[in-house]
């Protein structure tokens, strides 16, 4: 995206990309059939579940003003107007933690002034949405998002693991408050009596901890050994919902002499109490003064909005998802000033994009579309080889099916992408075979395995499982009879679950755990998929880096403790930008930058990289199958090319057979970090490297690495 | 072994072989030093812990006659006896369930006699055991264990699974208990109030499960990335005691309304009280038909303790530990009959060889005689080479050094085994670069690595560690009041991680595994280190040889729960042994039976096997480092030979390297059953062979097969 600052343009820009594509993001959705319920059931409980629980905190926060009817409805309404009218229907809007703080913030500063108090807190929140709005209105026509670029890795997934870590402290906090009588209770009932208190808590443990060990193996059940395809298909689309039934049939279990309010359930009042939702009538009540004084919260509203918003759009549309449709920054923006405005006026607290939903979002889009490719693929191809259709036709047929499924955008020249891998690796198994008109023989190919490793990374970019989930989470508020059977401590622990969830793919984090990995088994990282730093870049420099981004980090966690000073932390993250692109080009050399943080506004030299010698570095992941290979890259990766292992790769290098050495990487051998990586042992290891001509393998076995 | 029934023949061959190794028994020991604790704490807690347990179980199945005293102080005595005169100091006594579930059996037959009753039953065991002793004398003196042969792994791992089972069993019992009002207290105390009970069942969950989790994370920690190498040495040799004390810290977390009883901590009487271990006094007062009767009885645990002694001592002393001291099975079966009419005269319950703690105690041993070798070996060759020593000089002073750590048996050649292997591969680096007298360069050899992956598997074969462990089990005796302070629920939630530490190995087990495998991921098991009859047995053959033993194990398991008859289970036990000698051949190919039980009475056909492809096979494993794939090695396997990654099997096939057909084993492509177990991927999958050669890779990544 250029960086322009001409009013209006990038709204403009955005509109049109998006409407082109507008139709196609509702058929789209809705060819999916069924099997968009995954996508959609997966996200409406990740939005949903912290949503009612941010609703608990801020009714404790706020003397029950605030409660979770209000933070659903918002969630429902905002959701529903963006997956509609809003430019990339991958985004998930939500009332997130950084709300409910600044919420918090400005209850604790209304209560105690005589001529606001805690009954005019929602209409001084409404002028403060007012504020907001004006600022996100100026901020999206000014096109402050043309410098999205400069938000880059380092911000954002500092960002990332601030939420994890405010995730991580709601699920402690909430398992401690278990066993304390809960605000606003009677304590004289029998369930706060020591005794049931104690069995609450250690039965909040019980359930907490089940919930989050059982959603996370779920996750992985693609991979299980055991247990037929689509039962295991089916737990890792739906495992997370399913444990959270599951866990609270458990809650149940115990009858008899324990009271009814043990465990603790989501507790909420009547959504359609009088006067909900009409906050605007008293808005003008508020005393002038206040109504100026209101600028000063609304500034860091929408510094964080702008920031928060920008970066969930872009965590959600990475690089590595390959996404077709366009970007829509600028419209975003000025659509949430919209939001923000309603959400003051009716008297709830705003939504806007979140993490980790809105890349989760993504994720398990991805997951469907390649389901759907895969399925589309082997039926052809199936089809092809019952007719006993040649090597070329069947790649002719594939060729077709592939392209039926692709999104006809027509100011774009359709994909063949995948296809084209596909047709190298069969022709080339014909050549071999020298018989690439002869009926295929499918004991040649192995059409799934090869299908699955051949497709690229695709996402069914469309604005149904958004809709679905947003309108999943205002049936929520009629639902909260239902709702109420869940434990509060099932909550506590899918806080945790989405806290671990959002870990992996954070480079942040992964260079923390590798600060903490013992020099000797570093080089255990190489073995993995891994980010192009581990290679280029120093240990110490990473481990300097890290350590500032990790205090950093520190400083702003620490902040949003401050009693009101605290408003100031999205200041703190927004900050982050001027620092990363003035004040660590002092301390950093370029090129190590560019590996750790990858903005694309800074030029790096081009590494020449040899695919090769990664495909033979990722050799034991390579056999995995069925999605599971998938899983991992759309798993582990954020904003980086990874190394897939594919056929194609190996095929396209004709390295001759006779020297072991050829097929090495040139960035690998030459790397002068490496060796330090790994650790003493590499550069001694070498030493074994003369068997190898004599055995036929490339490297011994023992050497871990191949310079 | 020879089958000879020559009375006394065996008994005496017994003596001759493990006196001559009398004096290194202990001498060996004393030189090991400090590391001695870490198999002594290890088999230590095994050992006591489910006795303790046992113990409880007894005193509410014999209305407190029994206790964990009389367990406790049975096993240190025998243990004691057995560690300094016994054959085998590899085997572990011990009271284990299958002695107490017979002594149930037992006081229930006498509890309603009117002239035995409750009082006289510890007089009338006293009889069963002199009759036991004198049985168990008979069998031992006429060589009935040189039949121990016939005692396969399928009856030696039904047991195994069996006792798994009754241990899980014990886990999942113990933790209902905690729910309920303990039999023989007081009602009325706080603690057993509705509220409090089910506070004590919670807070027994939390404590079980936190034990049993991190007990087995603990045991993987030698493969941990993080962390310094001494810190995941210790939580590997140490992890499950110091667990079983963070757990016990835990459990006094709660205080303030806590009542003292919560959570329920372990009971036991004074051990001292007038009249303990004075049972022969009593038992002249026994009606004589009773002394009779006891004979009934008596041949039941005759048999049970003549097969647990002699499978524990087997498992202790399987194959791949590469024992080199004599095995004892006549002489160890004799002196068993002596303390088992010792156990009856002092009226506690007798000990007998135990599993699973016999194996794993020579499993701890095998992890602490490598650590050893593997600390000179690198000291030497460090010292070698910062004297400038060329590499042959290197080589000398490792050998010299490794015969100085081996176990000096003037009547056995000494072993060179490992270090031939290491001579081959230093040679050939040498020979490779041309220097081998040239001064040894470091960085061509990493002698840390190489060392991990030469050294053959040894087990430091001593007495001490046995002698240890026992003493400190008969210090828990005087050291009740310390013991009380372990909750039992951390109990529970040992039991659970012994019965499942149990379960790797054990192909019985790895087989039921198999069967629920799903059939396109049945490729995976090849991948890894397996057991040949994975390849060489059609599925089908597998899958009813499987089922039958399955339906044989709960025959078994269902016995233990019929009331008087089920005295009869071991009977069902030793059964097998000619069920699998003459039914099973009528049903199932002798090489199937061969490779599914490796009977060594039976002949079967030499198969060739070449080693290189396993090498590869196991590529993924073979960088782990350390000693993980050692651990690997003695934990996954057991009775079986395994493929380990040694660069000598690489270096020792000379193929040539521009076939890269040439380095699959003859085995593997011959199999015919082989494509089978990988699903329907496997034939298909070889149509992308020919592309090999150009890439110079053996295999293409795609295809899980080499075949």
């Amino acid at each position: 995206m250029e960086e322009t600052f001409v009013p209006l343009r990038g709204i403009k820009n955005d509109l049109r990309g998006r409407l082109l594509c507008y139709k196609q993001d509702w058929t789209s959705g809705f060819k999916a059939g069924f099997r968009i319920l995954a996508p959609t059931t997966y996200i409406f409980f990740a939005s949903a579940i912290p949503v009612i629980s941010f609703g608990e905190q801020l009714e404790r926060n706020t003397d029950g003003v605030l409660t979770a009817v209000q933070t659903l409805a918002s969630t429902a309404i905002c959701g529903i107007i963006h997956s509609i009218i809003g430019g990339q229907p991958l985004l998930i809007l939500g009332v997130a933690e950084p709300t409910v703080i600044m919420y918090t913030f400005m209850f604790d500063f209304v209560k105690d002034r005589s001529d606001l108090g805690r009954h005019r807190f929602l209409a001084w929140t409404g002028w403060v949405c007012v504020w907001t709005a004006g600022l996100l209105f100026l901020l999206s026509i000014l096109g402050a998002c043309s410098i999205i670029n400069r938000f880059t890795r380092v911000a954002g997934e500092l960002f990332g693991l601030l939420i994890a870590m405010l995730f991580m402290q709601q699920a402690i906090k909430g398992l401690v408050e278990e066993f304390r009588i809960p605000h606003n209770e009677n304590p004289n009932l029998t369930q706060f009596i020591p005794s049931w208190r104690f069995a609450n808590g250690m039965f909040a443990l019980v359930l907490s901890f089940g919930l989050l060990f059982t959603a996370l193996q779920s996750r992985k059940a693609r991979s299980w050994r055991y247990g037929t395809g689509w039962l295991r298909s089916f737990i890792a689309d739906y495992g997370v919902p399913l444990m959270v039934l599951i866990w609270t049939g458990v809650s149940y279990i115990p009858t008899g002499d324990v009271p009814k309010g043990i465990p603790r359930r989501l507790f909420s009042p009547n959504p359609w109490s009088p006067g909900a939702y009409e906050n605007w009538t008293d808005m003008l009540d508020v005393p002038v003064v206040y109504i100026i004084g209101a600028f000063i919260p609304a500034t860091m509203i929408a510094v964080l909005y702008y920031f928060d918003h920008s970066v969930a759009s872009q965590l959600a549309q990475q690089k590595e998802f390959n996404l077709r449709k366009p970007s829509s920054y600028h419209y975003d923006l000025l659509l949430l000033g919209f939001l923000t405005l309603l959400c003051g006026l009716i008297g709830v607290p705003p939504a806007n994009g979140v993490i980790p939903q809105s890349p989760m979002h993504t994720k398990s889009l991805a997951t469907l579309k390649h389901q759907l490719l895969r399925n589309r693929l082997v039926t052809t191809a199936r089809k092809s080889i019952s007719k006993n259709a040649s090597l070329g036709q069947l790649y002719g047929n594939m060729q077709e099916a592939y392209q039926q499924m692709q999104t006809p955008l027509f100011y774009q020249e359709p994909s063949t992408r995948g296809l084209n891998e596909l047709k190298e690796s069969t022709v080339q198994a014909a050549t071999c075979s020298g018989n690439i008109d002869a009926p295929f023989d499918e004991t040649l190919f192995d059409i799934e395995k090869e299908i699955d490793d051949l497709l690229p990374v695709e996402v069914k970019e469309q604005r149904l499982s958004n809709l679905l989930q947003a309108t999943m989470v205002g049936g929520c508020v009629a639902a909260m009879p239902i709702l109420k059977k869940i434990p509060t401590s099932v909550l506590w622990g899918y806080f945790a679950f989405m806290a671990i969830e959002s870990l992996p793919g954070n480079q942040f984090w992964e260079r923390i755990l590798l600060l903490f990995t013992a020099p000797s088994r570093r080089y255990k990282v190489l073995k993995q998929k891994h980010a192009t730093f581990v290679e280029t870049v120093p240990f110490k420099t990473i481990a300097i880096f890290t350590v500032f981004q990790t205090i950093y980090l520190l400083i702003c966690f620490g902040l949003t403790w401050v009693p009101i000073a605290g408003v100031m932390f999205p200041l703190m993250i927004m900050l982050l930008v001027p620092v990363r692109q003035y004040l660590l080009p002092k301390f950093f050399k370029g090129a190590h930058l560019y590996d750790l943080d990858a903005a694309e506004y800074e030029e790096a030299p081009a590494l020449p990289f040899n695919l090769a010698t990664e495909t033979e570095l990722g050799h034991g992941a390579s056999y995995e199958g069925e999605g599971e290979i998938f899983d991992e890259v759309i798993t582990r990766s954020r904003g980086e090319f990874r190394h897939t292992s594919s056929p194609k790769i190996t095929s396209s290098t004709s390295t001759p057979a006779n020297d072991p050495r050829s097929h090495l990487s040139p960035r690998l051998s030459s790397s002068p970090h490496l060796g330090e990586l790994r650790g003493e042992r590499s550069p001694r290891a070498r030493g074994n490297e003369p068997h190898s001509p004599m055995t036929g393998i490339g490297r011994s076995p023992l050497n871990p690495s191949p310079s």
